[in-house]
């Protein structure tokens, strides 16, 4: 029913994440009455991405620049590392500003049930790191899922042998929330890891 | 925080309707991480969206050859006009299958607060169409809403004097729905609207 181009359009757009056929076609339907410079903005925005960012070869973390700025910048702590498992989590941490150390990221958690093992991580180049006494501490910044848990707890066996600090974030009821939405999963952590006031 | 030319790209998909800063990050996080080549389709298919579709000279829709098969179709009722908004309205009539006649795409609704008069639509096209007894009916298939509303009777003002059949589609509560949940607009619509069993 629609012309052939914004029919490849609308397929094209339905392949990425959180965007189905409703929304893929509002998308494409919205390019084609804006002005031609926008779409052109957008496709020259998606090929840079493409062509100019890359991942760091010392923390894997997304850059434009190899090494990235984290782990040349000379403000930050190269003994305190920060293991998170994609590099959209760098932000949420960096908008703390709070952690002055430097990061790496594992490019994923361990899943066996979706074929993710040791060997799909960025493990090795954690450990070149850590080993020879570079670093005092590492905080495993894993999700608070199955899949970072069981992340967090492999690497802290690995790490520990190394005589480095191995630290987990924490996990309890989230600030601002109702105790009253807390699933018992969450509540029990939250008085297991409870702190003297 | 992000590198520059993903940051750039986080900006541009923003602009794009339904999408906030979270959303645009995580596509193009996925742009970032799924191969080169998926990147290049999606921008080959906006560029051939802005450079072959077009709109039709006799009804807007949109189209990759003017005039559009709806308009130079044997098989369709040329005297049976169906008017409606946005090109994209024309899909969901379509899938009903039902509706054998020719399109009017006004590219808009009446809205004063919005600077949007009968000089912005489309309608100069449409009473020439109809003019000299060249249709039988004109369904006026505008939204459901204040703005389609005052179009449909703005445009049913116009046509009638022309000798033409004019209709508007039928309010009320939509099929598969539970009347628990119909407002009290459509409800009355819906009451209004009762036809004999």
């Amino acid at each position: 029913m629609l012309p052939d181009p914004l029919t490849k359009l609308v397929e094209q757009l339905q392949k990425l994440p959180g965007i189905g056929a409703k929304g893929a076609q509002r998308l494409a339907f919205h390019i084609l009455r804006n002005p031609r410079d926008d779409a052109e903005r957008l496709c020259d925005a998606i090929r840079d991405v493409k062509e100019r960012v890359t991942y760091c070869s010392a923390c894997n973390n997304i850059t434009d620049a190899d090494p990235c700025g984290f782990c040349t910048s000379v403000t930050r702590d190269r003994r305190l590392i920060c293991v998170v498992e994609e590099p959209q989590n760098v932000s949420v941490i960096e908008k703390t500003r709070e952690f002055r150390g430097v990061y790496h990221v594992l490019m994923g958690a361990l899943s066996p049930l979706h074929g993710v093992g040791p060997d799909e991580l960025k493990i090795t180049g954690l450990l070149a790191r850590v080993a020879g006494g570079a670093a005092d501490e590492v905080i495993l910044a894993t999700n608070p899922t199955v899949e970072g848990e069981a992340t967090a707890l492999y690497l802290a066996r690995l790490l520990k042998p190394l005589g480095v600090r191995v630290t987990r974030i924490a996990m309890g009821v989230p600030v601002g929330s109702d105790l009253e939405y807390a699933d018992e999963v969450t509540m029990t952590r939250a008085m297991e890891g409870r702190r003297e006031v």
